[in-house]
């Protein structure tokens, strides 16, 4: 398959993840609508950003799917990957991010991205929960069915080592805190036999696929339990978190402001209301303040 | 003067400074008190965060002063001074931020700062404001206080020239924004002469002092001012480029994360209640749309 072929085949993929989880999210949330912003990258490619505001369900969901290239592999990328120093690039991904209303419903991320840059190719992304509240069973679910994905692409994909990259990755070490309860995230995918390129492909299309399958029952378990002011509250102090991880440390991120990247659709991952306290302490033995117990890094899978 | 005896002198200005601004805000604000929170630094050195939480004018007022040293310059210091790497330093300072409750009232930060490391010392500082609303008069009576300070001290402290280094600094890169009007900063203050260490501990203390006749008459000109649901949903909004800037860009943030400062005290600049939201641009004509001419760099001193 040649370079543009190979470009050309993720690109449609990405941009056929969008449309899906478009009609999946307005699906769930049952009233609101995405809008959408395209956006150009000064210095080559754009994107397609799809938001929702204000729904039912989602006090925000934002997908966005860019291609952006250029002519040298900005620092983020070339320090990872040393040989692709000043390189040309070429990048393209889908992200998303929903922060649901009802603070009983875990906030999900997910993404998937993939690079070329001088002769070097590789697949990245994978997928997060963030609750407020520990639901022991919908984090068992999430685990089982990415463990379940993984298991489907066993050449390539191990899940526990997945997992493990992505508890490292989602850790505010400022607050000696994981972010949420974790999920896979795979850095750096390039198998290199004949039909290496296929079988990442193949890998990354039903990781797509598997948001569905991953997510959406637990918004539906969750999504009418009655909150009042105090869980309110308390998920907007939570919201605080996600956005210190992701001004702080987020890859794609500190990427798209290095990259000059068009930054209403990079910090869509932000949430709409968020608040901060000095020294906040939860109510002990409260549900909140089983929290931080709940998110360290365990064995979900059985 | 010794090097211990120098540092007892800006640490006691540090904490007289600390006490008799609090005295300041808690009289501005009528009502609220600060609390007060002692903390140690693992490393060497700690602090005391003072904090206002729920006042009538301030919804959040934080003033923390610190001293904190160690064997080896922390990263962000020894990047701008490499004379300074590997050696070991000590680091007093003050810094504030207000979160006027009125849309009307601008934010106010403020910090000075005091650096041993290796055989060099420099002090470091200044105050800065932040409006949603743009009003001349505010801005003409802060910027001719900061030029009278500067121009008491004309032999080190050159007031265009600070006012050029604090709207270089408060800029956010990735909007390509000011932050805000701006005010004085200067980075590396150390005047040579026999004298030099006295005059610049001068100039610190008068700039301590100035906070008053520079922000208090502006937020007793705003602070009853009648507002609505609008002008508080405009500086929610605005309130989240005072998060990008301190989490993206702030060196005193980066600093803390560094040197595992006490993260409470850190994060105390962040606003109590924030909002994000996808592409929003306020109503063409308004109030709220003249922000952005109001914020570029100007001369407001005639």
């Amino acid at each position: 398959m040649s370079s543009t072929a190979r470009r050309d085949a993720v690109f449609e993929l990405m941009h056929t993840g969008q449309s899906s989880l478009i009609l999946l999210f307005e699906r769930l949330d049952g009233m609101a609508h995405f809008q959408t912003e395209n956006w150009e990258r000064p210095g080559g490619g754009g994107g397609t950003a799809r938001v929702l505001t204000e729904g039912v369900v989602f006090e925000r969901a934002g997908v966005n799917v860019s291609a952006v290239y250029g002519q040298h592999v900005p620092p983020t990328i070339s320090h990872k990957h040393p040989a692709t120093e000043n390189q040309p690039f070429f990048a393209t991904g889908i992200s998303m991010v929903l922060h649901p209303r009802n603070p009983y419903v875990p906030a999900f991320h997910a993404n998937f991205r993939y690079f070329e840059a001088g002769d070097e190719w590789w697949f990245g992304g994978g997928m997060d929960m963030t609750p407020c509240y520990g639901f022991e069973e919908d984090a068992v679910h999430f685990h089982t069915t990415l463990k379940l994905l993984c298991d489907n692409h066993q050449s390539l994909a191990d899940y526990a080592t997945f997992k493990a990259t992505c508890d490292r990755y989602f850790y505010l070490k400022h607050r000696h805190e994981m972010r949420g309860i974790g999920g896979i995230f795979f850095d750096n995918l390039h198998p290199e036999d004949s039909d290496g390129w296929e079988r990442a492909f193949a890998f990354v299309e039903e990781g797509i696929e598997t948001i569905e399958t991953a997510y959406a029952p637990i918004v539906q378990r969750r999504m009418n339990m009655a909150y009042g002011e105090r869980e309110r509250h308390w998920q907007l102090y939570r919201r605080g978190r996600y956005v210190e991880f992701n001004l702080v440390y987020d890859d794609g991120t500190v990427f798209g402001l290095q990259t000059d990247g068009h930054i209403e659709a990079i910090l869509m991952s932000l949430p709409p209301l968020v608040r901060w306290e000095f020294q906040y302490q939860p109510e002990p033995g409260s549900h909140e303040a089983a929290l931080s117990d709940f998110l360290q890094p365990r064995d979900w899978v059985a």
